[in-house]
């Protein structure tokens, strides 16, 4: 990148539902297609249990290397929900019930004829200095620590609190992409030229990507990513002209900015 | 655990799509619930691009930490495809192309009457001293290094090497688990006695998953697990009263072990 800016980011995905295979995690994805557009590509993502000296040190790794980090998971008023201690503890600060959240929450409980009950109280608290995340869906909100922003599990959640947390984030340069899908197309058929195009444009990041669900339904895509949005033509020419080299059809797929 | 035996797993997944949000991975899940049967609990998972310093960075410090390690992705014929390399250089070994793998590849692209490029050789390379790993999807195979196994990043590819890597794998304790769920209810109304009964019980590991999809479409998953195959009776009962006592009627859902 020859831009000054050039924001990244990290995603730590917390549970045990996740490591043991229970859930498929689709926070990664998610996050990931938010902040392309903003121009801050997702540099790494770790998937760590609910044990509180794996979030510390994970926590702590990334908010040190990348401009932002993103934790999911272990928010709710369950046994099992650490996360908010763990970030509290990762920056050495203390967390107690944030009065404006336990206000709104007992305000919402009421509204629900619902005890507002210890558990539920659990899930006002925030680590001292931390700034809010609207949660517009279930009404207990992430933070804010640093650098370090902190999410729900429920994918839903996740999606929402981040349009909270867009405008608070510095905007990098924007990648654009184009993908050329060749179906029937085998890498072998393409990585001499497609090796060769990558030498020749290295302002441009190629990949190729195969899929396999059976004979006939199978095939590659190309991608290409760069911030030269003036290159996007020129290089979706040359994609397709190695596939069609090949005897296959090229289709150009529609520019999702992912 | 008290078990002599207790191997523990990480995994690591390769390639610019998964952070970029093109691709949802699925071999995470699929790794943890081929081990899980096993006693193999895996621990952390790493999602990096296709960066070397990056990979063997992550391969070092993930086989010094658990007793297995699996990668998948970047074992292509493409430019983008430097596993192979970054696995040779985390463990400070030579790479060439295996004679063994490059006359069974021959052999099959002259039975597809295809050419066997420089590119399609790539796949032939493996770090020195690696045992191979059955590919019989594709045939290009993956490999052994010490404890990192090193697998295809396609789903089906990734899925048919685990089946020739599970009689290397030293087995622990079988985890068993029993699932209740509640249509409607909400972690507030349960975390009080769940936690109780995770305190009571601190040989079980107690969690609770909620997931919304619309009102209505929501509600908790009380999951409970334990190398104590004699308490999931127990367990499912007390549970099942936990959710009960809510009003909410408690379904208990078939042990998939995971």
């Amino acid at each position: 990148m020859t831009e000054p800016s050039a924001p990244t980011a990290a995603v730590l995905l917390i549970g045990d539902e996740l490591l043991s295979g229970r859930t498929r995690d689709i926070n990664l994805q998610q996050i990931a297609t938010y902040l392309a557009p903003l121009g801050i590509p997702v540099r790494e993502s770790r998937t760590v249990p609910d044990v509180e000296d794996e979030i510390v040190a994970a926590v702590n790794e990334l908010r040190a290397k990348y401009t932002y980090v993103f934790t999911t998971g272990g928010i709710g008023p369950t046994h099992d929900d650490i996360t908010a201690d763990a970030i509290a503890k990762a920056f050495g600060v203390g967390i107690s019930e944030h009065p404006e959240v336990t206000a709104m929450l007992a305000e919402r409980y009421k509204a629900m004829k619902t005890d507002y009950t210890p558990a539920r109280r659990r899930m006002a608290r925030v680590p001292h200095g931390a700034a809010l995340v609207a949660n517009p869906v279930s009404g207990a909100p992430g933070f804010q620590t640093g650098n370090v922003f902190t999410l729900a599990g429920v994918p839903q959640v996740a999606r929402a609190m981040l349009e909270d947390i867009g405008p608070r984030l510095e905007t990098g340069a924007v990648v654009h992409k184009v993908t050329i899908r060749g179906t029937g197309l085998r890498e072998g058929d393409i990585a001499e030229p497609l090796g060769a195009l990558a030498k020749e444009m290295p302002e441009v990041a190629f990949g190729s990507y195969p899929w396999f669900r059976s004979l006939g339904d199978n095939g590659v895509h190309l991608v290409a990513s760069t911030i030269r949005e003036d290159l996007i033509e020129e290089i979706a020419a040359k994609l397709e002209a190695i596939v069609a080299a090949t005897g296959v059809r090229p289709e150009r797929l529609e520019d999702s900015n992912q």
